[in-house]
């Protein structure tokens, strides 16, 4: 089945304003809630988002096997439940009723009256119901600046981490969408030099630069998913701030992993960016030495050129400040090779669970991927264009986490997740 | 609102067998599959399994505000959502009905034939859908077990155990009932004395004595549930076996905490015993010192007296083994801590969380909660009644695990959860 839709020629009878991330050639997957307070699920070409409940209602998916309330949803679960023959039919199928030739839905107001909306009215929702949560710690440049920082500068790496897509599980229930404030989290803390615990605000909040994507029903229990197999079972991509509270973290952490230090909220921008849209965007990743065992081993270009910004936004500065500039090609383990590890034991994944990739850091300082790693623990702050620094992230600044994909034809991208640090809630 | 179904004299209609778990003082609550092929929610009472939703729609709740199909459903997070009235007003009226001096449905055999189930022909499911499960680990005994075996024996509790409820995230997707056997794990070991890992069947498979608690809304996101208002947000109890590959546990766990180790299965218990139920066996915890800090700080009898076997099954043994002997009130830290430490971050927790309480062992060594605490690490196999001996779990064997309170004039089961480990599943 070709995927049409990546045909770069391709315009749109609606608008899209140079550089937008989302040409007719993305195509990203979401749901919103509409002035009337509908929620669907939606599309979104320029600044216009599509609602395709709608668009299903009025017969354009003909011909899609599809059941009848499909994208009269509140969660695309489902959807991601047909598999990527469907995704992909569906995907296709929205390229041509936008395609600027087609004038099918161009020619119809009266249908574009109730298919379309801008996008500004349209309040964006978690795009699935994510049952399990998984974060990997896959970037060779964080792993190695953490261990610099907190362990043996001469052996940063853990001897597994070479061998191992390293992850634990993270808390499902505090994931958000873009543009949901959140609290600076309350929590147990080891003084420097103290031997006693105290409680109090956190005083190291911290962004984490990652992407997750997001999977469908891939296995029953007990059953694996090889490592070649693997990308059949990722419908797309978004971006995600694993918010972190480091001091938090260091006191909790040992031995069973980070737990209140982060479960206390993960941002994610809205719109799932299929891996059909990404394709153009193929690379291939960091080479791998020592080898990984058989299960691991993949051939081919297995990364993503995927362009990686974060920006702090504070109460006085006129323009968010650009703090990095990292790309997810840098993962040192692929997706792949992350969803046949987390299976290579049985473990079952099912439709709308979501996988981070953790922090992605490049190899250069600029590149680093949260601000522990900018800083350098908060030796060298960050100077801001409002005239202040920062060593973390104080109340009331916005973290901006942009992505996008480029070559010379087309531009592929993510929008944003942006949110506010609030301070800490009123405790009951 | 009185707990009248506590009531120690109070006889059922439905014969009650000596020792049984489910006296009418139990009424616990999970969902079934009836030879029908209807899945209903429903109760217990001596070997018979009660359909709440026939109950409901033959009006037998009549004056309890419910949604028309809140026991036609498939889980119980509805009914866990109402909240704690509601969960007592159902209850008790339960305890009415099957009341031996209630004519109102004892002398109506048609509604009878409807209603009643026995247990042996229906087929128990996951009484809830577990959005986020949680296992802590708050066995000051296992702890100081698992410490003085992998760390250092003169000081075996790591710096934070006695001020923080220690826990961690688990998967969701493979939590089972009883009676769903388990396929033992494949994944990567480092051998003794090797620096490169190998892939292949676990070899150190093993069971973890847990029970687990079931939450209802707790809270929004950013607020906290004060220690002395936790309880109100626990529905009820199961036991939990948290089955674990310790050979892939000691590679992979450093430093984000065990992963597939661990995620491959959890099996629990079918039946829901609520916290009304368990009043009666409230005990005296530990005495904990250093005091916690002050949002820990807990009044009263917080732990119950719940005791716990652990027996193993094997292919030739005519009678289970019983192995270990342990009691939930051994636990350091109490169920209302864990769930105040939890959301002392504004960790949102939503109605059927799950969360475990980490093994439960007890002071004795014939009262430790796992194969690597009974055997210290395989060095002291334990000998079987079929003339064999385990280190570990054996393919084929079956763990049982049974809980109950027990005093003069009652006894209040959870029955158990049963599960034989298979061979490893064929990989694809």
């Amino acid at each position: 089945m070709p995927i049409s839709t990546n045909n770069p020629s391709r315009k749109s009878w609606l608008d899209v304003p140079e550089n937008s991330d989302f040409p007719i050639q993305n195509i990203p997957f979401g749901v919103f809630l509409t002035k009337d307070d509908v929620i669907t699920i939606g599309t979104r070409i320029g600044n216009y988002a599509i609602d395709l409940g709608a668009l299903q209602q009025l017969n354009y998916f003909e011909g899609i096997e599809l059941t009848d309330d499909m994208f009269m949803q509140d969660t695309l679960n489902d959807f991601i439940s047909d598999g990527k023959k469907t995704w992909r039919l569906v995907r296709n199928r929205i390229g041509d009723i936008f395609d600027s030739e087609n004038p099918l839905l161009r020619d119809n107001d009266k249908h574009k009256d109730i298919i379309i909306f801008n996008i500004e009215d349209v309040e964006m929702q978690l795009p699935v119901l994510i049952g399990d949560y998984t974060d990997f710690y896959s970037s060779k440049e964080h792993a190695t600046n953490v261990g610099k920082m907190f362990r043996d500068p001469e052996n940063a790496l853990l001897p597994n981490w070479l061998h191992i897509p390293v992850g634990y599980h993270g808390r499902s229930s505090t994931i958000v969408p873009s543009g949901i404030p959140v609290h600076r989290p309350m929590g147990q803390t080891l003084p420097n030099g103290e031997t006693e615990p105290v409680f109090g605000s956190s005083r190291l909040v911290d962004f984490e630069l990652e992407t997750a994507f997001i999977t469908t029903d891939a296995n029953v229990m007990g059953e694996n998913i090889p490592v070649g197999e693997a990308e059949d079972y990722i419908f797309g991509m978004v971006l995600l701030n694993d918010w972190s509270a480091r001091d938090m973290q260091k006191w909790e952490y040992v031995p069973l992993g980070p737990f209140l230090a982060k479960n206390f909220a993960t941002s994610i921008s809205p719109w799932i960016v299929t891996m059909d849209a990404l394709e153009p965007f193929r690379v291939k990743g960091p080479n791998q030495e020592p080898k990984p065992l058989p299960y691991l081993q993949q051939k081919g270009k297995n990364a993503f050129d995927i362009h990686l910004e974060v920006y702090i936004g504070t109460e006085n500065s006129k323009e968010p400040n650009l703090v990095s500039k990292s790309n997810f090609k840098y993962m040192y383990w692929s997706m792949a090779q992350q969803l046949a590890h987390h299976t290579s034991n049985g473990c079952r994944v099912n439709s709308g669970d979501m996988m981070g990739s953790g922090t992605i850091s490049g190899p250069t300082p600029d590149s680093f991927g949260s601000m522990l790693e900018l800083t350098w623990g908060g030796k060298n702050p960050i100077k801001l264009n409002d005239g202040t620094e920062r060593k973390f992230i104080n109340d009331n600044d916005t973290v901006i986490m942009k992505g996008y994909c480029k070559n010379s034809s087309v531009r592929i991208g993510f929008g944003e997740v942006s949110s506010k640090l609030l301070p800490p809630f009123n405790r009951k």
